[in-house]
């Protein structure tokens, strides 16, 4: 696995990084992009308590699982310091009650108790060792867990970055950019790191209806990084891969089954299907730690359904369809690994059969 | 060929027919209801002048190739009746000036222009005939396009109804209903005129970014037809079609080339590629007027590009994209031929291959 700091990354930039989740200067808060003000405006919050990381989590002002498990590991650093006890046995007694609070504001993003957890576990290790040694090691936790996703957002980039040449067309698809990550991020990431080293892209982003993180998040990081992008509606995929505009399609996931089955936000299966058609590469980009070995297939992985108004009404000056009109609005689909070209991890990429190519990242890992 | 007459058409209906594009009482000036304003009101404007007319179609207020034919006819009809001239030439230079300024309103819908070629052949036929006499031969032609804009749904939805049965699932795109049209219209015609019989189908009506027609137009028809509807994003055809719920596929067109290459609002070859890929039927619907047989190929009609404004920030409250994100927003595309199950015209249904059965529906009405 690749090491890389989260200093050498940010010197490395020729461009304007944007650095999503960070310490301030004096150690003792968090400061984040407030994401619900793109694309409007880049506002920071200052997030000093256990009550403003809870609202930030909560209210979407921090999105994206790698970000949010950052911003929390980070958050409990700060929350640490500001405890007061007599002992052990209170600091953590509190501690522990401000980590419940903290993991309740999201209770489905899985990074968000992991990174909790691996806080906690920092404190458990070294219960002998006085308090204001133990709130020191949670600061260095908490920078491991970000160094960390800097590695693996790296490792994908690079990886990633070897599939595509300079002056290609890329289509990708909702958000998997540094907003949602530390840095560079995964299906994004290739592109930032790339225009990094000289070489460029053409990228078209679909909007990603409803919610349309394309258009709001995806458009803004390309054109922080001077990367040239064109925003689309989802329906003009299939136009622009007929223009031979595309050489290749990057998306994120959310969950990778054991054979090669990918959950995504609504819409990627139906990229990869276009894609196919026009025989365009269609890569996924993620980390190992998105790949679920209890999901046999893509049947196995439940899909949420949200609500109508986020069809109906959200964002708009007045509803854009008629009043109780029935909805469907699921917030992922499952793309089959049959139209997948490869599965893009910090540990390499994944090509088919996905089933053989899946299980022996895991081998690898374990040291087989 | 089915003759049917408006006031029939109007009167064999049990549900509330939306007659979308008519003339005043007083026979000089047009009303149309506002299709910008739907579904949030059902508004009537009234086109007294050829600005209002340019403006209509240019805004979208009127749309649905049928009906702008019908509205610009209507249209010409109501300046015809209000240009002030010396003699024939006068009144025939005059009348060229105004059909060529409401012919550049939109270029991809061929109707427009073959409905002014009418209106205009209708002067040029009768240049021997005084003005007044002229005029009201106008009159007589416009209703007769309208006239015949009825049977012809009437004939498609008949057609388009032999296909489907009760129950089946059918997914639509953009609008191509009553207000596309005279009244049943293209594609929605069958599901109404089944409605009427009985039938019931489940559809699915892709909202059609990035001006919603789907959304604002196509749920209120089928909701006020009492048709069981769902909306959902463009990008969700995908999983509702995996989701096993799609029977058919029915779609209009703005035009058809000769080899049975379709142009139809922007997404359609989408969801034809889908389509194919889930082994459902994919029908376009339309008039045979819509077919160009000067258009070779697909690749041979002219694709509309639109303001970036209407994916950035049209309808929202404030802009969901960066400040001057370059957008690529092409009205339309081109559905290839090899992806279509039959095209269904009022003079019945062709099957591929397209170039033979399209021209054979020439010879029948050259009566060859």
């Amino acid at each position: 696995m690749l090491t890389i700091s989260y200093k050498s990354a940010m010197n490395t930039s020729g461009h304007k990084q944007l650095v999503n989740v960070r310490l301030s200067d004096d150690r003792n808060s968090v400061v984040i992009i407030d994401q619900t003000k793109l694309p409007n405006s880049l506002e920071y919050v200052t997030i000093s308590t256990a009550e403003e990381l809870y609202d930030a989590i909560r209210e979407l002002k921090v999105r994206g699982a790698p970000a949010i498990g950052i911003c929390a590991a980070f958050g409990m650093y700060c929350i640490a310091q500001k405890i007061e006890a007599a002992d052990y046995q209170e600091f953590y007694g509190r501690f522990v009650e401000q980590k419940n609070y903290i993991n309740s504001s999201r209770p489905t993003a899985v990074n968000l108790s992991w990174a909790l957890n691996r806080m906690e576990a920092v404190v458990v290790r070294n219960r002998e060792k006085p308090v204001h040694e133990i709130v020191r090691l949670l600061g260095e936790e908490c920078a491991k867990i970000r160094d960390e996703d800097i590695a693996m957002c790296y490792a994908i980039s690079e990886y990633g970055l070897s599939l595509i040449k300079d002056g290609d067309g890329i289509l990708t698809h909702c958000n998997a950019g540094p907003l949602a990550t530390s840095c560079y991020g995964t299906a994004i990431g290739p592109l930032i790191l790339g225009k990094e080293r000289g070489i460029n892209f053409r990228v078209f982003a679909d909007e990603t209806r409803p919610l349309l993180q394309g258009a709001r998040l995806t458009t803004y990081e390309l054109m922080n990084a001077g990367i040239d992008v064109t925003l689309i509606c989802d329906n003009m995929a299939s136009i622009v891969m007929k223009n031979g505009w595309i050489q290749a399609c990057f998306v994120g996931c959310d969950r990778v089954a054991a054979n090669g089955d990918v959950a995504n936000k609504i819409g990627t299966s139906g990229v990869a299907i276009l894609a196919k058609y026009y025989n365009i590469p269609f890569y996924v980009l993620g980390p190992t730690s998105t790949i679920d070995m209890n999901c046999k297939t893509g049947a196995d992985i439940k899909i949420e359904l949200r609500p109508p108004e986020e069809i109906t009404s959200r964002f708009y000056r007045e509803p854009m369809a008629p009043e109780n009109v029935k909805c469907y609005n699921p917030a992922f689909d499952v793309t089959d690994h049959s139209l997948i070209t490869g599965i893009v991890t910090e540990k390499g990429i994944c090509r088919p059969p996905y089933d053989v190519s899946i299980a022996s990242l895991f081998k690898k890992a374990d040291g087989k």
